[in-house]
């Protein structure tokens, strides 16, 4: 599964992965997504008010900012702070599958967390069972 | 499986998720546990000196502060900080069993960590296979 | 599954981890590996430029510094930032296995983190179905 992110914030791929889901026909499973890269990672979060997500981002830029001094920045100043930010969220999500469909909370959503600067093709791992 | 937490702090699920196991019978497996909100997370850590625990609270109300300027702030001040804790800690936590029992170091306990001050009824889905 | 960690840092461990799943003999499955500890944790990270792992060591030794004042210090002033960088990193991490092989990105590697000063005898749990 590939994702075309538009830099800096978050895609929500709940309905892509429901998506793989349903076809696979599972009733009871475990569906695990793994995201390919080190400076893009998974988080599952709050559905309803997109501040939440404007907050999240800005937050996380403070604790691993641009200005630090990084000694790695072969693709410049948001390499680092990418894999950084990478390494305190998370690589892989797994989420119970009831009745063929995730059990994701009312307010949960699943989103993949760009965090270079420009827009990126982002490769998932979808496994259902 | 439902857990009511007392508000801000940890509360050890690790018999609850064990007895989970135990009625599975399953011996060589594993269990994922998943927690269905996004202002509530799940963690391992030492079951020995309750002080690790509160450092860890502690700490943690340092790195994600009700003072700083969040925008969303619909359920009152401890609402933000509350995502931003769950977004660096765990949503879900995946333990091998061997031999009918939950794999966990000496050491380790598994806990619901609420973020929000208030006490909370927190849903968690337990899936042993 | 033991590994010897050279005291704070990270060990590679993405070989051993392949060989345990092809001596599985597993094709399409996942692979989960658990570590038993609360002052070591895992992490998926770039494996090409050794910076990035020096950058992420210096900037987690910020967030959870041992000048902090930490209530807990059974085992010296390393202790409780240990324990503070492994809840904000990774107890287990699930890779799923195709054609026989982790399924990971080109520059994906999967590590021990040590967050104690001194050399320690960590140990792994690792299911592949």
């Amino acid at each position: 599964m590939e994702i075309r992110t538009p830099g800096r914030g978050f895609s929500n791929v709940t309905q892509q992965v429901q998506a793989v889901v349903g076809r696979s026909g599972a009733q009871a499973a475990l569906c695990t997504v793994f995201i390919q890269h080190t400076s893009a990672s998974l988080v599952i979060q709050e559905n309803a008010d997109p501040n939440v997500l404007v907050d999240l981002g800005n937050w996380m830029g403070e604790l691993a900012p641009e200005s630090r001094p990084w000694i790695h920045d072969d693709e410049g100043p948001d390499d680092m702070p990418a894999h950084a930010r990478s390494a305190v969220t998370k690589t892989s999500e797994t989420i119970p599958v009831v009745a063929g469909r995730l059990a994701l909370g009312t307010w949960q959503g699943l989103y993949v967390w760009e965090h270079r600067d420009s827009p990126h093709t982002r490769r998932l791992v979808v496994h259902v069972a």
